[in-house]
């Protein structure tokens, strides 16, 4: 299948000029959760033979079932995530990334991140696996792509529980917007890692 | 880690012969369903740092939540798994894989396997991940890992809808069992695929 560095449009985006509505990115991505765009792109990606990424469901602890209603789930609670949402395979390497949304414009706060999820994390990184976060910065309508290695070390070592903002553009990789897919995360995660 | 070429027993079985109990391998196996077989060998490779395997969790489809009682799923339903149970990273490289049990002493039946799920070993041997099936013969309390290939090959083409026991013996790993973890398939992975 084809890449297209020069960020150029597949054929498929013609749909966006069909008479449906003009519709511009912003006002698409809004209401758009987060996680319904990456979904969006790992569908592109594995549409053109680009890469293979899923999301992990939902971990729901079922405490009863109803067999007289064809096995329906009664009494069930959400647990916590002990891993992240995404993981997934790009040319042979292991990839796994965590999705997390901010109306902040100064820090990126890091108390909805869970102890075991930077756990994980680090334990991907040492067996090799290509580790990031997606942060959306929806003030600005923003994404970036951030090492899960400086997540974790604003972790463990940052004065506050936040990452600033300053630190995304420094260090970060700004993902740009396309139409198909509006998320193209991947070739920031291509160019932070130098893949 | 050490390969048992020769199928001779690993010397940590000699716990069966000790005052505690009486218990066989087998016996120990009896009642321990695969799943949690691996789980445990998985937390095994993550605490030897070995290798970090994690089990998707099932997938549901959430269909009522009650918040006055603290977010409470009261009406919910299992969905199909349209992708595999386990997938992880070693040295890099993307696994992925799924675990199925047969009582059946002449062949694995491919019926309980879902035509997504094969899709998604294609698509994960197209990334260059390392693709693979756990069979449990438990007749013979008998583990093999057999490569995802080999079980799409006879999905698409094979006469009847099921995997001879011979070819497992023929194209497959046996997994050596152990006492810790007991069902120690990395090694049969590294093994087939000459990792």
């Amino acid at each position: 299948m084809i890449n297209y560095p020069d960020g150029s449009k597949p054929k498929t985006t013609k749909k966006t000029t069909s008479k449906s509505k003009n519709i511009t990115k912003s006002a698409a991505n809004r209401g758009m959760a987060l996680e319904k765009l990456i979904s969006a792109a790992n569908e592109y990606y594995l549409m053109n033979d680009m890469a293979l990424f899923t999301k992990r469901p939902t971990p729901i602890n079922v405490v009863k079932i109803d067999y007289d209603k064809g096995a329906r789930i009664t009494n069930a609670y959400f647990e916590k995530q002990s891993t992240t949402d995404f993981n997934g395979v790009y040319q042979n390497r292991y990839f796994d990334f965590e999705a997390k949304s901010t109306r902040l414009k100064t820090s990126f706060p890091l108390n909805n991140i869970y102890e075991h999820q930077i756990a994980h994390l680090e334990n991907v990184i040492r067996h090799g696996g290509i580790a990031f976060f997606i942060v959306e910065f929806s003030a600005f309508d923003e994404y970036y792509v951030l090492s899960a290695a400086d997540v974790i070390d604003f972790y463990h070592n940052g004065d506050r529980k936040s990452i600033p903002y300053e630190t995304f553009k420094e260090k970060g990789v700004l993902i740009r917007l396309g139409l198909n897919p509006i998320l193209d995360y991947l070739p920031a995660v291509i160019k932070l890692f130098n893949l």
